[in-house]
């Protein structure tokens, strides 16, 4: 499966006053590398949102914290599809910071509607998907 | 102008590794404290989304930042209402911790409509502001 | 295991343009419930950090988003603490909404002292938290 | 007075249920146009933290909004230097999208010890900054 990999600096917001990086913050490091692999894919996932009416909504997420990050930090996160099924797909990450893995997680999406109602993925996007 | 008061307990989430609630969050407490005042006033702000399809756009905002505020900190955020206008409003705002005043701002709205129109406020939300 | 209640109102900030609340505030409510299952059971955790130098690191997250959640919302986050060992210890949350399970999770977190070294909980914690 | 252009893509955690970047969002936009500004001109703030021991506590923040901004949008922080005094300086921000105006806004900030006492700027940075 291949990798793709998003370079990522931590913005002062991001850390707290442990002087990290806030844990929630992972998630969203995760989901700007969803974007861009699912655009690296052939994927524009704001185009489904807004063209097709289709919803990759959260299901489930998991983050192993590592080793800390902070403020001004370089770090890269690598992300694979995990699964693709009918109606739900989950991705792979893991954060590195000067080559060293910091982080790792997964997270789990089912395909909606506007209405949040479960739909088949499209057939154009599991086409990339599965290129 | 009756002002409303809103209390509020720091998350470790919103400071930052200066130790001290970052500075973009005390725009999220005013927002807090504005739909707050809002609702005492009789004003369901979602309820002026949801059902009447009516949206308070923030045009302005200012924040003065007096004295720093940290994890667990109860604030009080003092509401008022500044100007009302046909399609627009104002709203100032004082933040207390133990009876000293650490910040102080305003936020100015336009009323839009879905379509991100600007449009008059509706009679039945500015005879609430005015009462 | 006695179980604490938290009560929160979803914010305008919480949310993102899918119309819900964005995946990654998940983790800030359980960390606002946890904070108060800590001072329920008489330890504040502010202090733990300021006085003794002890944080508690997070090492791991997991959530299952059933139900969205979306501004203004009431919901109840049930936190119980889950295996306390030497240095490090997990939680367990459930939110609710209207009585409706909306997400569960857990955190795992490693006791650590202010160079990041994992050091034992201290006897005066471990004693609140066997209570 | 030279400008720093910073280009940032906006996130999906940056939006809110209006379907627009949530208006505190801007304020980290700044706070990564400042630091991308401060390295241009020499300066890491990371540094002046960690070895200088030398902090910019916001005091002042000022945003117009003039036209909304989402997910995935390319914008680029147009930023310069405002005043720069003993303890103080300030900052001029201009968020451009494909080439129009959507926000600009000012910030004004401190210089401050660890103890958070006011304290002059590191002749170093002054340099810097006049350069």
């Amino acid at each position: 499966m291949p990798e793709h990999i998003t370079s990522i600096k931590v913005r002062y917001a991001e850390t707290d006053r442990m002087g990290v990086v806030y844990y929630a913050n992972y998630l969203v490091y995760f989901e700007v590398a969803r974007t861009e692999l699912l655009r690296a894919l052939g994927v524009s996932y704001r185009d489904m949102e807004e063209t097709d009416g289709i919803y990759l909504m959260v299901a489930e997420s998991n983050v192993k914290y590592i080793s800390p990050l902070t403020y001004d930090d370089d770090i890269s996160v690598h992300t694979t599809l995990g699964f693709v099924k009918n109606a739900s797909l989950s991705f792979n990450y893991r954060i590195y910071r000067e080559g060293k893995l910091a982080a790792e997680g997964m997270t789990v999406h089912v395909c909606t509607n506007r209405s949040r109602r479960p739909v088949r993925l499209p057939d154009r996007v599991r086409t990339c998907l599965e290129s």
